[in-house]
């Protein structure tokens, strides 16, 4: 049980853990921050909040657990903020989508209390923002990964552990590289392709007229593209060297397919989309 | 009121469409076949069709009306085989994702019954496919696209139109050509990419390490590479011009955007996002 959770940026990710910290029971009192006043009154009328902080240090003033929900840009000015209000016993957490530039920007900022850091990437969301969207359940059952470094004090990694576990998480562990290169691939790009997608289609004479023709398919494999655009415009320059890595091997294995049907040859592009469909499958059953 | 639909193809889109009409009361028997006879005979052990022919042209004989529910490819020799159980009053369609094929074949080999056919794609379908998840409401409230041409017959035209408007379709016209550039942008791409997208990340040593770690954003983007492979390679090599046009269009999308990044923009990468995310917002409210 904690006596105090300063959560810094009311949005979808810090509202939803406020709510979910507080029907779990693991926090007395919830101080909260935003950069916009008028959000952070929000989240205090809907009492995802208790008390609505003026600044990011009160917030944090008397906090021992502590989250940071803010674009990941703003993770090394926010820690900065903070910093004198950290003791080695607190525990501080982020829930950004990448984590070697958080992990650089703790350490650059914390410094000696960089042990209290605890690098921690929720894999939930939504394609809406905004504390309004907040949702008690949006980490239940979902997965989450920690990218503790050596640095990194054993009592606030456990602690930070038993915690999303007790959020119904499931927690794993690994580092902030292999982290990175692994969401580059499943969640950066995908987005990054659907943004694409979306602009080229748009650009287009008549791309309003082919996207008002655009059925059930195109609405879910479009639908991250409608996701906070900030955020998102943060999470593709912050893990810019795997995500163009990842973006090259695409369009090589995308010409390939576009060489194939030129080319008129069913046999190995059936078998190719036979991969791909045989691939999609396993990883939906491997899911369950 | 129709007498007879003969059913050529009962899978998931063939049997959806008679268990409508059957609802709907518009049809008095359905003859169905399929090229598998388990298939078939599935099909009227579940009541989807009333009688199993050995034939599509048994499945046509004494139809008013006939539906095409095959792979694209297997038009026009679908079309060659019945062609002699045609009268100039049955009324025959196909449910085809693609249409300038399609009504090529038609003209190849329906001569001079060419009229009673009318091109249609319902904007409608699911990732499995198969008679067992055939679904009285996959067409209801779905667009459905006509494709008719100078030789198609305006009572057939007529006719086709009122039907799927009482199965509770937006029927809406448009030239066998407009269709394909349009589906080649906002669905036979995205089920490129998505193929394309899987076959990169899981032919890399890591690939299935990070598939395991994806969550709801990456199933949704996904889905569509889950569909049925045969009937999308058809598609794609039927649409081939005109996808690989997007296609091109979309990779050079794509490396701009990676140019952004590489080139640390995030002036215009923001704008470029903000106006995809924008995109994808309109375009969801104007579906509703």
């Amino acid at each position: 049980m904690f006596e105090q959770l300063g959560l810094i940026g009311c949005g979808l990710m810090g509202g939803s853990f406020a709510l979910a910290l507080k029907r779990a029971g693991l926090v007395k009192r919830i101080v909260g921050y935003s950069k916009s006043p008028s959000t952070t009154e929000m989240a205090r009328q809907m009492g995802v909040i208790d008390i609505a902080a003026p600044s990011a240090l009160l917030a944090v003033s008397g906090a021992d657990i502590v989250l940071l929900a803010v674009p990941v840009s703003a993770t090394e000015a926010t820690l900065k903020a903070i910093r004198h209000m950290i003791t080695p016993s607190t525990l501080i957490m982020d829930v950004g989508s990448t984590k070697g530039d958080v992990v650089e920007a703790a350490q650059r900022s914390l410094r000696d209390h960089v042990g209290c850091f605890v690098p921690a990437h929720p894999i939930a969301g939504k394609e809406v923002s905004g504390i309004e969207h907040a949702d008690v359940n949006l980490y239940f059952g979902k997965q989450l990964i920690l990218t503790p470094t050596e640095l990194t004090y054993t009592a606030q990694l456990a602690q930070a552990t038993e915690l999303w576990t007790a959020l119904g998480c499931k927690v794993t562990q690994m580092s902030p590289q292999a982290h990175d290169a692994a969401y580059a691939a499943v969640s950066h790009l995908p987005h990054l392709i659907a943004y694409a997608l979306m602009n080229s289609i748009a650009a287009q004479p008549e791309g309003n007229a082919y996207l008002s023709l655009a059925g059930s398919g195109f609405r879910d494999f479009s639908r991250i593209a409608a996701s906070d655009p900030q955020m998102w415009c943060d999470i593709l320059l912050a893990n810019h060297s795997e995500l163009l890595a990842q973006s090259k091997l695409f369009r090589q294995t995308l010409l390939a397919m576009e060489k194939l049907i030129a080319a008129g040859d069913s046999e190995q592009l059936q078998a190719d989309i036979n991969q791909a469909s045989t691939a999609r499958i396993n990883w939906q059953i491997s899911t369950k």
